[in-house]
């Protein structure tokens, strides 16, 4: 039995993780139940999941959650320190880390510290501060796994094979709503194309991200982190079919995939039960119904975000923390329709630029360097 | 450093695997060598890799071998049976057993008693005799490790997978060069016509078993007995690329798959190499060229050899030792142009349905059957 918790229940990852909790009652228990500020459905989460704690990061919200839980014998906190404060509890097993965005970085690193086992499904802890978590995770002896289905397919080929090299990772992407248009097309996209997904189901954010190919890119700087890479080991191939999940490339030319219907369960259960699998009810792949799988290179002019963010890699330092900052004060421009979906490129790279370098940062010097890029970035969203 | 004795080493596997050794000399060192008649090629092979000792079957060329090895400190052997006891010397760590045909049964039990691990790419030693092969491996404690890229693959594909249950094996099958013919056409099959294989250098006889699919149902009684799973959870699946070498379902839903160009030299490295991998410059998969990878169900009807090696499969017992021996004799007769490709299957079927059945037979019962099945299949070729 592994005790969880669950920073970020009630987004897209942390329903799904409570779904397989759910269908595993004898091997997951609830232990923490964190949200931002979706009050009364965490409330509902609570009530069904039953948690020692749960925390809203919203305190005006409170006495509202605190109300809603009252006939239940539930620890009810609120604020920003007390998420990172739970993950702490001597109770919990592993940490999920489903928030989105750059939030999703304090409570990790205090996660490590305490020495708990990571599912991490926010991308952006990596992509911020990659080097800094790995020294972290390393110093403190904590395992990190992947919950992004790229990045567990990634380890579940790397499962067994001890210190045997990597020559390449190739990561797969389905290549988003607009794959095949152009430029002049995108210049006029509304959020509302945008955030038409053809295969998952995710938030906001990352389906703006993952349109852009922004999201490959963070993917990218995720799996340089992850599995110790350079950047130049990385490969993104376009797979409109979402059934290859990621592949490996050993040095004697072996590939490993693994494949799977898009299904953000089967990642996340295996984040949980690693190293075990657990029988599932997922659908399987019928191979001989889809018929064939695809692969091509991806249209790096039309979709400048995944080139800004390999370029980040190699620069390496605050610059990809820089990246990050800005694309999300351009993804929320472009979904309130302050800026066009192109003109998100352009504050990515002038942000880029425009942030003074610093090649290791501290954690402070990250939170310095995201509060620069953000400032930066809507100076540029209006020129 | 590894001692590699290679039976069979003028075959088609043989020379692809000093191949490897050639151009690995600081991991492998060839101590063994054995053929069945090709001295010529054996006593080139012998003066190029330097083994302590050469086997020659055909006891008949011996004089020929010693007198053409007569400046080389070689020790020279004949016989069936010195191939079977060189197996056992003390310097040996790997026996790459690559005999085609039952001929590989006998050395593998021999090895395996001895201690040695066991690189089997004689598919026939465990479509015969797998549960005697799996008895003798586990008792003696001997790793078997397969060399056929199908079975190769997903050996790779269940390394740190340690006891998590397998739902599936998806064993891919090229669908060999009459994939999509009717049976009106494979009637009038031609032994040249038939030997055309399109993506695999082979040995005639694996050719033909691989273009009538009973190569794809040896594989399948093979993997039963490599990896400890029933008949019923093994799938057959067309893929004509054959870049898929194949893939293992688990049973959370998850799919891993092993890839490759389809070179043997692969397999075999890694047989030789497990658990490390070693560099090679066999070429890379290039997915974004190949572009599409598809998938089929195989045609039953049309191949009904599939059917029956999958039926021999389910009955156990001596019946899948019945179905080699009667195939031994209908490829040989369909290339001396005495038999019609079609009229293997009517063979091999007569002779499995009346070669007396027996549940859990011994060594000496799997070799009276064998010749039991052979008789049989002979009178059964001419009418």
């Amino acid at each position: 039995m592994k005790n969880i918790a669950i920073l970020g229940s009630t987004g897209s990852i942390g329903t799904q993780a409570l779904q397989v909790i759910a269908a595993n009652p004898e091997h997951f228990r609830v232990e923490v139940l964190t949200a931002r500020h979706q009050v009364e459905l965490l409330a509902r989460q609570a009530i069904r999941f039953k948690p020692n704690m749960v925390v809203i990061a919203d305190e005006g919200k409170y006495r509202e959650l605190k109300e809603l839980l009252r006939d239940e014998y539930i620890k009810v906190y609120a604020g920003e320190d007390a998420i990172a404060q739970v993950t702490e509890t001597a109770s919990v097993d592993v940490v999920l880390v489903a928030m989105v965005g750059y939030s999703g970085l304090l409570p990790t690193t205090r996660a490590i510290r305490a020495g708990k086992t990571i599912a991490l499904a926010n991308k952006e802890t990596l992509v911020v501060a990659g080097e800094l978590i790995n020294r972290l995770a390393t110093l403190h002896r904590t395992p990190v796994l992947p919950v992004d289905s790229e990045h567990s397919a990634i380890f579940q080929c790397l499962v067994g094979e001890g210190d045997n090299p990597v020559e390449k990772l190739i990561l797969t992407a389905s290549g988003g709503p607009f794959r095949g248009k152009d430029r002049a097309f995108l210049e006029r996209v509304t959020p509302a194309q945008a955030l038409q997904h053809p295969t998952w189901n995710m938030g906001r954010k990352v389906t703006i991200d993952s349109a852009s190919l922004m999201n490959k890119g963070f993917e990218a700087i995720e799996a340089r982190w992850l599995f110790d890479v350079s950047p130049s080991q990385i490969e993104v191939l376009v797979h409109p079919q979402s059934i290859v999940h990621s592949m490996v490339q050993f040095v004697d030319g072996s590939v490993k995939a693994q494949m799977g219907t898009p299904d953000m369960r089967l990642p996340i259960q295996y984040a949980l039960s690693y190293p075990d699998r657990l029988p599932s009810d997922i659908p399987r792949v019928d191979f001989a119904a889809c018929r064939s799988l695809s692969f091509e290179k991806p249209d790096a002019e039309t979709f400048p975000n995944l080139s800004l963010a390999l370029e980040a890699a190699r620069r390496g330092g605050n610059c990809p923390c820089a990246l990050n900052a800005a694309n999300e004060i351009a993804v929320e421009a472009f979904l309130d329709e302050c800026l066009s979906f192109t003109g998100m490129s352009r504050v990515i790279e002038q942000t880029m630029d425009t942030v003074s370098y610093i090649a290791t940062p501290s954690l402070e010097e990250y939170i310095a360097t995201d509060k620069e890029a953000r400032r930066v970035a809507r100076e540029r969203l209006f020129n």
